[in-house]
């Protein structure tokens, strides 16, 4: 079919619907075993970065002479730090280095701010209910995060360039229970969207917006080296724009090695002013004597010099992936008006927008036949889709082969429930 | 000197005094820079371990055919649980392996049991106000962590064979708010007992005699195969021991390989009943994807068959050193009944208490002339020793010289401010 299915009549639209029921039987008649719900580098990918195993090789002095073996050192080697600084693009000073996980990070940043505040002062968010801005469609373990914690979260729009920041202003001004906004800002998660430099710069100014005296803003940069395409997207200094607004204080930065590296096994990093910093080692001080400096010193040698590099070597591998993804996006639904997608220069995802009210259903009729894809609504707090729309696809860990047949079923699926709906 | 200070002619002391004093003041020009304040391993006990790095080889796949470097796996690959199951004497299925610090390990517990609960039920220990036994003298970070939740300590007396249990059970039947204690059940922090079989049993029977429905035993076993001298002290198992009074559900213990192998990158575990481990999974998902499982498969392969012949190299290294310290003690304050100290077979410390109210004058004088020591007070909440008599030493840092002269001027400090105060 190579007609938008809205145009079709209605005879026209039957029997296509027959068609693609014959097709999906016959599909469902050999089961399938594939999987493009997890945004995980795949095998080949690791392979890159085997040689961090030999990266010590016998020298466990940091480069400030610490014995990176032994106990102590929350901020994290000076060398770690400057790893950090060079992925995020900040200071060294602004960076601190930990373990392997930024999500742990988030989350003790969050604690703290909840039951502490980031300041060194009275100003704990646990003072009164707690809401975060979530610009949607995002990351599922933001929300997931926020909700184990009690947090609300509050829905904007994202756009191609961004949050949308009327929204975000208007609410902030208008509720001080608003106590923050999570941000993906580079090749956003699943959206794929960088943030634009003005965006950027009314991000930093949020916090003057806000009625809120302790608004933060939690910039999740987890791609901000993840290109596809070279050069690629360049996103704006978030530091730059605070210095600017003069709102230092209120920016906390996230970034980690986890899919330049090893995914499980990489070192993650805060970034903020010295006066947040402070505050977070002091509490940090209460949980870990220090991080695993030995894993940190491993890293900041492996990538020395060699980030870019190391991503282009990623994007060679991946690249052909998104690729098939698109074009066989392209060549199935096309024509059809029935979806849309995003074309994205770097990061994990592409995400897919059908006909309102399919998402959980193609999501469903694909299980059916063997294809796991991200469930429904994850994209969302709660996963509460609102328009039940919303497909992830996360093309990285599988074969081109799994990736082809994948697709495949996939706009199968589409296209049968779109045609079943609009025949309906 | 070789009589009880308090048996001496005034006149007597009083020259000893005088000669205590030239002593000190020739030591004070020539300041000295020592430290016995740091539990942590030298650099020839971390050399023993530098064959991790090697561990890997380029096979990066568990026994049960994970690969490591990606996401995922949060109880942990099985073969480093079998590791912790081997340090810590408990089944393979209760062990949980995560991160380099166990510490960590015991905050994320604590914080699950005060805002959740630990058996998926209503029973948050922040329904009302929670305290915490703590067998004085402890281990301080297990105090900060506490006062920092803002949980209130409840001393109780450590004997040679473990907490005073009939001063435990008094104060857990009365009182409600105590939701459960604080052990470090071998080798314990600082005074080097080990719990004795009948005071372990005692200690499983907690829950039931605790006013609490949500009691639990914080068992940090942080020193399970530390042994000095071989055969080394026997604890017994403490998840028999709830087996048998049906409180398994209650128990919660720590283990690392921390003091086995690098101090600041090795890995620590988490041991309890199925029930709790997958309460302790669900909320751990909300703060991380996985631990770094290469840093596991790591410790699991460098440790397979000899963390035995490990620990007795450890042993064969920092005996000596504590045989320096108790040497020097028995020779200085032996006959003067002025101190008294522990003859530790395991773990990291020695006990040293002074005459009532002499701890802080004696750590300050030390300063004084160059010697660090841990802060008094430092083994009890809030840093507030009640006798100021408490003085840790931790021999393992320091070389065999520098050591020597540290007890010099730790022992001259002793005999100097107590000659004082029996003269006063």
């Amino acid at each position: 079919m190579t007609d938008a299915y809205a145009s079709l009549e209605a005879s026209v639209l039957a029997n296509e619907v027959s068609q693609l029921q014959q097709d999906y039987d016959l599909v469902a008649s050999n089961k399938m075993s594939l999987d493009l719900s997890r945004g995980k580098p795949a095998a080949d990918q690791l392979d890159l970065s085997n040689g961090l195993e030999d990266a010590i090789g016998g020298n466990f002095l940091s480069e400030n002479g610490t014995d990176v073996r032994n106990y102590g050192g929350l901020r994290g080697l000076p060398e770690a730090r400057a790893l950090g600084a060079e992925i995020m693009g900040v200071p060294a000073d602004n960076v601190m280095a930990g373990g392997n996980s930024s999500l742990t990070l988030m989350h003790f940043v969050v604690t703290t701010a909840l039951q502490h505040g980031l300041w060194g002062d009275h100003r704990a968010w646990n003072r009164s209910k707690v809401k975060l801005l979530t610009p949607v469609p995002g990351y599922d373990r933001h929300f997931v995060l926020s909700e184990a914690l009690g947090i609300e979260m509050v829905n904007i729009d994202i756009t191609e360039t961004g949050p949308d920041m009327d929204q975000a202003r208007a609410l902030v001004a208008a509720d001080p229970q608003i106590k923050g906004i999570w941000c993906v800002p580079k090749y956003s998660n699943p959206t794929g969207c960088t943030y634009s430099d003005q965006v950027v710069d009314e991000i930093a100014q949020l916090p003057d917006a806000a009625a809120a005296d302790d608004f933060i803003v939690l910039w999740d940069n987890a791609y901000a080296v993840h290109d596809l395409v070279f050069p690629g997207d360049t996103l704006a200094s978030l530091l730059d724009a605070a210095d600017r607004a003069q709102t230092a204080d209120h920016m906390v930065q996230f970034g980690s090695t986890s899919k330049i590296t090893f995914a499980g096994g990489g070192i993650a990093f805060i970034a903020s002013s010295e006066r947040v910093l402070n505050a977070l080692e002091e509490h940090m001080s209460y949980q870990m004597i220090g991080p695993d400096k030995v894993n940190q010193l491993r890293h900041a040698r492996f990538l020395k010099g060699r980030v870019g590099q190391q991503m282009q070597n990623h994007a060679q591998l991946i690249r052909p992936k998104f690729e098939i993804v698109l074009s066989i996006l392209e060549e199935e639904l096309g024509a059809l008006d029935i979806a849309t997608w995003t074309n994205p220069r770097g990061g994990y995802f592409i995400s897919l927008d059908l006909l309102p009210g399919l998402a959980t259903q193609v999501i469903d009729m694909a299980k059916e036949v063997g294809l796991t894809l991200t469930p429904a609504g994850a994209t969302f707090p709660h996963g509460n889709d609102p328009q039940d729309r919303n497909v992830r696809i996360a093309p990285t860990f599988a074969t081109l082969d799994e990736l082809k047949a994948a697709m495949r079923i996939l706009t199968l699926c589409v296209k049968l429930a779109s045609a079943k709906k609009l025949a309906a």
